[in-house]
């Protein structure tokens, strides 16, 4: 066995995963936890160390990643593999001593990410979840626009309303978001209503198409869905007793034709 | 070719319904950072110029499709046509200098709106929605009822209720709208109940008699979709072979017939 | 054609059904309209004597309803000739002039109830709406008891608390109902938390576990309805194709005997 | 018919488990109303025999389950009898006159949960929401994960907020909890917005990829279930077609092999 191949086996062992599963696990609850118990000296140290620890951890995964792919490009051909790579070059950046201490100290969270790449599962539901954007893209498009009309109108005349909720475009959208949520949204009409008594028409209207324009996004995804599974795991089977059927057919001519021939012999 | 059918081209090409997506898009930009940035005279100048160029794009794109068509009267068949049609009348309409300038100023936000025409998918979807509702028009309706009721109910013994949600028959409506969404009704609840102890029976039961009829309209139109598909996309295949097999038990027939009688022969 | 048969007519015609609609529709509308402009003299006799309009013709078709049955007792079969049938005493029963004259008004909305049998359409919804009731009825009971015990354990711990939210057992449930629709539950839970800090274990908890049975309740509906609609509308055709199979197979097999027959004749 | 076929019929039989469930009711009403009519003496000693009582009868109930076992070790391989066997023998521990008289009386309700034993219909429920757990563990992780980060990012920038709503991990995650419930999530956000007048950005995307991915979860569920069905009831019909047409296809063939010799002997 070869280097290349003993290095792909500890890459593929399930314990491997599962130990940067648990170090990741740890180092988040040290994160976690750090926040909690108000910080001390000992603490900090303990910090430093789990920090240089898994920055350790994770150039050494990473180099096994690499060292496992025959040709080093192929490890860059994988988006999982570019996303580890960013993550752990980011936390590479001496970023600490700089004046970017704070943001430094954030982006060890995102280290966290990296139970996405450690667990398959996790990295499937991901992929799953990133394919069915498509197929709601136009209904967010169309949400978009709902908001947008209703942004222009609700900002036009709402917008000196003294709780300053619709004072420009953006605020306003903001608004409509917090309506959709059903947050309060009684007391931003109710402010409307005492000056266009009639502004429960604009929030009514709003809730309900905004609501079944949802509704049916649900219901075309659900149904999309259902269609893809039944045309790949399902149709299989009728498409083979299909085909089943025209090879019986067939035969069933030929066997026609060889009792034609059998009467016309005797 | 002819001067019609370098006109359909022309309509009917993907750079030309980009182009109308990109200038509504743009136009609905400069609408909405207007109420962000607050207004200067060069502004109005930009908008002023901004909302002519859109109106003589706009007459010039319908010119286009009604150009396009053999018969003029052709293009009023299509729905779509005249919402486009009606949208560009009322945007020429020279209220500008007239009292209803805030009116005018308002429409201009329905432009957006021939986003839908300009975009295919949008189209289809809209097109969807549209015959979506028929499906959900009965429940519609029984909700109506079991507002209309409740409203009646709310109306004759809470109206005396400071806060004055249940004055007349339109707020306690609206009230009951409020109380669908789980706004504060609680709220609404503990107020009447501070006059009827018993008043919780009426919005519990509420809540839970519009929910139940709401969950069985969802349940309604997943399922009456679902019935949709595999009737007509998958029904069809399994017909197919239901044929297959009559043809194949006339098959079976004709050869016994033609065994029979090659018996009788011997 | 007899007279029987002449009334049956009547009460089959769509016109009648909807004469009917358009008279409950009218009187809904002056009853809820009575209550947005304050009560005049005029207005009171003109309700006056929409109420003798509609008593009248309820007795009218009633007694069409009653005529085109052969038996006289089958009209009281149907239930929803039941249902109208009550409707129609409740309300000629002589109660404005008794004690009761504030009841008797609160009846006359139950009236509007009688658009589901005029309406053919409503009356099938809801009969599918209480059809439904079975298949919910355990989730029903386990709900029950989620309440309960948490209403129980709720009661104990936090019936002290200034708000009164936990007072008693009932008052508990309404409570947790409450934060199951999760109106304002923060303030229930930061309330308690005061007292016991850890009392978001209790709240947190009970949203999860309600939500996730509410969950599995809603799949195991559509599902069960899902397997139903396969069950009949579906599986009707595979049984045929099913049956067809079995057939070709016992003719394939008496065909098989016949050339035995056929060869041992050689 | 042995001692023992005689206990089995009787555990068994619908009366046995209706006076179970009976008797479950009517204690829990006692636990219930008592928190109602506020304690009085003689009430107290009721309860104290209803107690008695319930816990002789769960003991006699348990005994006849044991004796209508052959072998007294199988009572204890079903997960269910266990769970019996454990809260009848909480409730016999003579906590009353230890220093945890109020966990007694807390552990009480627990006997409610024996419900699900004496109802075949709830113990199948629980068990189908027990089975439905695995399929949704690694959506539950990706929550997690979700709120993980975003309760260190809101930790990291809110903590100093006056409302102390992020001033630790855990009560940060409960913050975002109630974000996700949508309870005065607005309250939370303006709060955030007065210091970081971009928070909205932090706010709205945990709202939308929350909610993504719990819709996600919602429909990868349903489809789960769908597929599971399909495979299970429906299938299975359509592989017995499947295999006939296997054999159709089989005879058909030696069918031909009969007439080729029929042909070569004449």
């Amino acid at each position: 066995m070869s280097v290349i191949e003993k290095i792909e086996k500890i890459r593929d062992a399930k314990w491997f995963s599962n130990l940067t599963t648990f170090i990741i696990l740890a180092y988040a609850s040290v994160l976690g936890f750090k926040t909690i118990d108000e910080v001390e000296a000992n603490y900090a140290i303990f910090l430093q160390f789990a920090d240089a620890f898994v920055t350790i951890y994770f150039i050494f995964e990473i180099a096994i990643k690499m060292a496992a792919e025959k040709k080093f490009i192929n490890f860059f051909k994988s988006g999982w593999n570019v996303f580890d790579f960013t993550i752990v070059v980011i936390t590479l950046l001496p970023l600490e001593q700089s004046g970017f201490a704070a943001i430094a100290r954030m982006l060890r969270v995102f280290r966290v990410l990296r139970l996405f790449t450690a667990r398959p599962e996790l990295k499937a539901i991901i992929d799953m979840l990133i394919k069915a954007i498509p197929s709601i893209i136009d209904i967010v498009i169309l949400m978009f626009i709902i908001f947008y009309i209703y942004a222009i109108i609700g900002n036009f005349y709402f917008q000196d309303l003294p709780s300053g909720l619709w004072k420009d475009f953006l605020v306003s959208m903001l608004t409509l978001f917090r309506v959709l949520t059903f947050e309060d949204w009684t007391d931003v009409m109710y402010e409307a209503m005492e000056v266009y008594p009639m502004a429960w028409i604009y929030f009514v209207s709003f809730v309900i198409i905004a609501a079944f324009v949802f509704f049916n996004l649900f219901v075309a995804v659900i149904i999309g869905e259902m269609q893809k599974i039944q045309e790949a795991d399902f149709h299989d089977e009728v498409h083979e007793d299909s085909k089943k059927l025209d090879i019986l057919l067939e035969e069933m001519r030929t066997l026609k034709e060889e009792i034609k021939e059998l009467k016309k012999k005797e």
